[in-house]
Formats: C-alpha cells, structure tokens, sequence
C-alpha cells in the first residue's frame, strides 16, 4: 500500500464521477454570509458528512455552533502511521455582482478546460480533490495514514466558532500535522507551497482635543487641531526608509537568509504586473526590501481608515473635537500581537503632544505563522507536488492571514501544511469564479502523493 | 442739531417703549434655516419696513430674493454729510435644544437686568436700538447724516444673496461709511471695536493610490498608503514653531506693530479662559505671538475634516484607494485666497511623492477685512464709545470672517465699523440666549453719539 500507483491510476479513471460529485456540491448555494441561505449552508455540510460515511469514515458528526456547522470525521486504521488534521470550508462568497457572471454561479458549467461556479475554486474544488484522494488510496489497498476532518462552513465569515471550538477539542483533534486544503499554486506547471502567513494586530486610535467641535475662525490657529495631530502621529510612525517606528518593533522579526531570500525570489510576481494589480503609480515600502519579500517577510502598517471632522459636501468651517484612524499591522514570525499593542502605546505616548488627548483600543489580532520549509511532512508534500506537476515547487509566503493555521499553531501545536487546486487567476470571491479543471486532476494526484509519502514518515 | 444731548435725553424717555417694540420684533420667530418659517422671517422683514416707514424713511423697500428679503430704506436729507450705509439682520438661529430654555424663546421674557428671547442678542437688540437712535435725532432736530439701510433675513444661513445683490446695487447702496450693527463689546462697563475680520479661503485634497480598496495582507508594505501619504502632506503644512509652511503663505501677511499689539493685549481673554472655553488640555500656536495675536492677527490652518477608507465600527482590513481632507485657512490682511490656492497647490506638488496621485479643489473663500484704526469715522466711534461707557474702547481682531463685510470693501469701496450691543456671555446660537438691558440702553446712547460724531465730519 505504501505506492501510489495504483491509486493514481484509479484516480486517472474517476474524471467523471469527480466532476459529478463536483457539480453537485458546487450546486448548493452555500454563501456563509447570507441568512436566507443558511439552510443551504446545512445542505453543503451533510452532503459532505454522506460523502465522509461513505468513504468509511468514523464518528462523522454534523457539530451545531452559534452560526453554520462544523463536519468532523475520522479514520484511524494506521497504528504507528502520522495522524493528519485535514482541514477545509464548504462555505462560498457571494456572487455580487451578479450581472458580471457569463453563467449561473450555482449551475457549474465547463467552457474549455475550466468549470464555471461559486466555491468552484475557493474551494470546492480542493475538497472534493482531496476526498477523491482518499477515496482512491482506500479502493487500492488503504489508508497509509491516519485522517481527521474538521470542514466548517464559516470562513468566509471569519471563522467564529473556531477559536472556542479547537482549544475545547484538542484531543479529538490531536494529529501529526494538519493538511489545509485552503492552497494554491503559483501557476498550472509550477507548482508552490506556502509556509508562512502574515499575523495581524489591529487597533482603533482616536486623538481628542476641544469638548465639542469649534468654529476654526474664532479658535483656529490658538491651538492643535486633533485631526492635524493624529496625521503628524500617523506620518511619524514610517521613517525615510519605509521602516516602522514603533520601538522595538523589529526585535523580534526573524531575519531572511540569503537562501530563503533565493526562493521567495523565484515565487515573486514581477514588480510591472504588481504595479498593474494594484493600480498605484508607483510601488513603495521598506528599503533592502523586494516586493514578495515585502509583502510576506517583513511586517507592515497600514492605515485602515481615518475620520474626522466635517466629511459631507462642501465646506463646513468646523475645528473638530477628536479624530479616529484604524491602523492595523501585518506581523511575522516572531512578533507578539500583544508585544506590538505596547509598541504602539509606547511610540504614541513618545510622540503625542500635550495638546491633546489619545486612546488606543485592540479590534483583534493574529499571530503570524511560519512552517518549518524542511520538516518530514513539508518534504512529503515538495516530493508530492513535484513528482505531480514535474517542477520544483516555489516556496511562497503570504501577507494575508488564515486564521484557523494560528489557532492549530497555537491551540494544537499543529504545523500546517497548505495545499489545493487553485491557481491566482481564478477570480476567487469574484464573478466568473472557476477551477482549472486539468489542475484539479493533477490535485488528486498531488494529494494521494502527499498521504503516500506522509505514510512513509510514519 | 449736531449736539446729541437733546437726543439722548430722549432716548432715555423712550426704555419701555423700545421695551415694546424690541418684544414684538423678538416675538416673530424669524428663524431662516428653517422651511416652516419662510412666512415669519418675512412678517419679520414687513415689520422692519414698516418702522423705517414708521421713522420717515425713503425708498422703503422689501426685496424678493431667492431666499428670504432684504429690507432697503434711506433718509438722504443731510446734503454734504457723510451717508451710512447701515447693514442688519433680522433672520435668527434655530432654538435647538428646546429642552434647555428657560423661558420659551419666541415669548420675550426679562430676568434681572437681561431679557431672554432667541435672536435678542442676535441681533434683534441692534436693530432696535440703532431704530431708536434715529427715532431720537429725528425728534429732537434732525439726522445729522444721510442714512441708507440694507437688512437682511439670510445672515445664519450665510447671506448667499447678498454676493449677487451688492455688486448689482452699487449706486443705490454708494455710501461714505458702513455701520454694521452685528458687533459686540468687550463687557458691559468696556466697549471694544472690531476692526479686522480674518478672511477664508476653503480647500478640498484628495489622494489616490491603489485603482480600487485592496487586502491589507496581500498588499501591505508593497505601497504607499494613501491615507498615510495624505497624513505626511497635512503633518507637513506646520513646522515645529507652529508656521505654515505652504511656499509664500507669509509674504503678504501685514506686520503687527507694537501699538497694535499692545492694544489686541488688552482685548484678550486670558489664557486659561480660553483653554476652560475650547476644553483643549493646552493651548498651540505660532511661535511668538499671543492667543489673541493667533487667531485674531495671524493666519491658520486647519483641518476641518478627513476620512478615507473603512471607518465603520470594528475591523476591517483594507488598504484604501483613497483619502479626502478638508483644509482651510484664515487669512488676514493682505494675503489673497486665489495666492493661497496656488501656494497650496505648490506644497502640494513639491512635497507628494510618486506614489500617489492627487487633486485639490477649491470650496470658497472670503477676503480679509481690516479697517483703518485712525479714520474719522473710527475716530467718532471710538469717541462715542468711550463718551457713552466712560472707558476707552479696545480694539479688537477677530478670527472669523462677516462675508458682508469683505463684499462692502470689495464692491463698494466701504469700511464696516462694527458696533453693537451683544456681550460675550449672550449665549448667542445657544439655549436662553439673552440680551444685557442696561448695555442695549447704552447702545442706543452710542448710536446717537457715532451719528453726531460723524456728522460733524462731513
């Protein structure tokens, strides 16, 4: 049972029955965010309890939360053999704007080598991927290692009910490593693996200086308008060099070796096409520094929003009385979410004159996860992509964060490694959202590989 | 007939008959901001029409406008003397909060020595006053001056007639001097004249970045939040001793001399007042000069609002296409607002990066008032001010702008002595707004005493 071929070839002959099992769960509208489809959102989360029953998976339980479920089930038939937490969502976006789609969201529908659907790449697509995977490693000799599923139907909301949920199940939950099944590729022959994700640490800042909002004739020019000394605190906090001033916020950022360096090079998306993405006339951001290494190395702040004052048509000559930004910092390994809370303070009570009035409230936070780029299980799933797709996987860091890696990092002590069938051009939350069908082939395969070598760890 | 003192002592006889009419005027709730007193601010202006009539005015007029009327009159008998264009109006605040009267506002109540009504203060008192100096010369041997009246019913609401109107009327409102009654003193036993009105000119800047909102994560530290590049501009429009540092902001401002300053120290509210009255934590300003230098003699800027990006309630990780700031200053003498446009515009274009593109719009602007302190006619004001309180009056500078009174110097060649018989602690705009009895009785003295004065400069 330890070689895949067998269950690849068996995975080769099941295209059909996967694109049917596909369509049929593409074709429940389960947006998370939208009340009137909550009963579709439950729909999602039993056909993928059937689907885990009939693949011989044990304790499946549709688990109620405060919002949608959570499907757990289990198979723990390879004593000796790693446990592997594979984690996924059965929950889609909404399709606004609907006119923009050139066919129903919730009716998948191929044109070319793509299939056209809501949740056909975010990610649908991956999960049934995956349990044609198991299915086909079962058919042909076995598991060759133990699986737990935990799937909710909420991150496209946040995921809420996680934070109670995993802490109060660590021991249903225990595993070797998790499997997030939430991935992507860099691109349809190049595969990639991303093994850091940036933690968050957002705050509300508010400055405050006359009682009540004053006539800027009568008072203006006597003293600190509060909006004018919350932009000077905001423009103090980058330096020349797009570094961040908040003191110590650099202590614990982990350094790039040249090697890592090398490799996220090779992940980068050039800086003409980045310019392109995002529209801006020309990029910025902390000097030494490139673009993908930017934005997936090094921390950063930025301004979220800021209010003050009169903002309605025309002019209005008003001194307000307070202003508010929310500021928010992406953070790396190893920096503390509640370490940059006091950085914060420290760097506001250093610059805030005595002109004015500050408050600074924590709006949540992340921490950043970072998986070791040589362990057991991230060599299983390098070999895996690259026996699959035949090139070396692009080691990749992201700027976003998943939250449920944070919590299996920190709740489980869970390594995760991230894995799935999408690609950057599938228009995820967007219209016209599809899965790369010869991709989602190649899944399967990446998956059973992945078990297969995982197996051999154990 | 140039004595004034069969005139005073006629106006003396007169209290409770100025009592009656004050009350009645005070009884229309003239309020212009609000549609459901259209008919009253205009019984308001028919009232006035009829006691210019009353007094044998000429030429009495109520002219329709797109808002509410301007009530025109004139007395032009006195050839060779100087002619008065007198400016008022008889529109009134809102009485919002209603709760927190006293007595209902539109039932002219006395307490003490004040009487209690909205628009008792401003400037209904004035206004009958000023009537009741008249009524005094002519019984009592004649108008020593020419006099023309231009009263308006849009002042709370901005005079956006009075732009069109003025320049339209040139001749008709051609005149030596204007005397405009919306004033106020320093306190009931010192009188003070305002003798420079800071000017305004109203700016709106927006910055923009990326072509749409982007992800945070995804973006973060790879480019230039516009919201923070917004805030460097804005930070970076006052240097460390609190100037301007927009590019020749200073070079037209007119030097303060040490007569000058000497008299605005005078007229200051101390220190501590004025922080108790704004609520500040401490006072700011340009280094150098007083309060009262700050917002009466010397231009500001500030912040009248901002807002960019998410500014709802809790988290929500996006990096901002844009960001919009509200900007204006205050001029005074002789700085120009289309120079300052084009100062802000040249800050602006030397201090944004690359990074950013931007617009900066104009939303208005009003002159600069300033009025010569050693005119005659000042002279006579001054001299019927400090005959009828028995104390020299201050000179004062204020820091808002009366658009009236840049459109009288700029159209008709005319400089505004202000006077009136509002105190500081009026409530004016407020709840239980009130006038001080004794100083409007004093105030139709110092009419009389500024008419006869300027009489006898012709």
């Amino acid at each position: 049972m330890a070689a895949p071929e067998a269950a690849l070839a068996y995975a080769r002959g099941q295209h059909e029955a996967l694109l049917t099992q596909y369509k049929e769960l593409l074709a429940i509208p389960s947006v998370s965010t939208l009340p009137e489809h909550r009963d579709d959102v439950r729909r999602a989360a039993q056909w993928l309890a059937d689907a885990l029953e009939g693949l011989g998976m044990q304790q499946v339980e549709v688990i109620a939360t405060s919002g949608h479920p959570i499907v757990y089930g289990e198979h723990l038939e390879a004593p000796g053999k790693p446990t592997v937490l594979v984690y996924g969502h059965y929950d889609v976006q909404p399709v606004d704007p609907i006119g923009e789609w050139e066919s129903d969201p919730f009716v998948p529908t191929v044109r070319g080598e793509n299939l056209y659907a809501r949740g056909a790449s975010d990610m649908k697509g991956s999960l049934v991927a995956l349990l044609k995977a198991v299915e086909a490693l079962i058919k042909t000799g076995g598991l060759p290692v133990n699986l737990k599923f935990l799937l909710e139907g909420e991150e496209e909301v946040g995921s809420p009910s996680l934070p109670a949920f995993i802490p109060s199940n660590r021991e249903r939950l225990a595993a070797t490593v998790a499997l997030n099944c939430d991935g992507d590729l860099y691109g349809p022959d190049q595969p990639s693996i991303c093994y850091a994700l940036r933690g968050l640490a957002y705050f509300e800042i508010e400055v405050h200086g006359p009682k009540q909002d004053l006539h800027s004739g009568v008072f203006g020019g006597s003293l600190h308008n509060p909006v004018q000394a919350l932009c000077e605190l905001i423009a103090g906090m980058h330096d020349a060099d797009g570094r961040i001033t908040l003191p110590g916020f650099y202590d614990a950022v982990r350094d790039l070796d040249p090697d890592e360096r090398a490799a996220l090079a090779r992940s980068a998306v050039p800086d003409d096409q980045w310019m392109a993405m995002s529209g801006v006339p020309a990029l910025a951001g902390e000097k030494g520094f490139s673009t993908v290494e930017r934005v997936g190395a090094r921390p950063s702040l930025d301004v979220n929003g800021i209010v003050g004052g009169f903002t309605g048509e025309g002019a209005k000559t008003v001194l307000p009385a307070k202003a508010l930004a929310k500021i928010s910092m992406r953070l790396v390994a190893d920096q503390k979410p509640e370490d940059v809370h006091r950085q914060l303070v420290a760097y506001i009570e250093q610059h805030a004159p005595d002109t004015i009035t500050w408050d600074v409230r924590g709006l949540g936070s992340a921490p950043a996860a970072i998986v070791d780029r040589d362990s057991p299980e991230m060599r299983a799933a390098l070999r895996a992509l690259a026996d699959t797709f035949g090139a070396e996987p692009f080691f990749k860091r992201e700027g976003g964060s998943i939250p449920v890696v944070g919590l299996m990092q920190d709740h489980l002590g869970l390594q995760s490694i991230l894995m799935g069938c999408r690609l950057p051009d599938d228009n995820m939350h967007g219209p016209n959202e599809k899965q790369h069908l010869p991709t989602l082939y190649k899944g399967v395969e990446a998956f059973i590989r992945f078990l297969v070598n995982l197996g051999k760890t154990g």
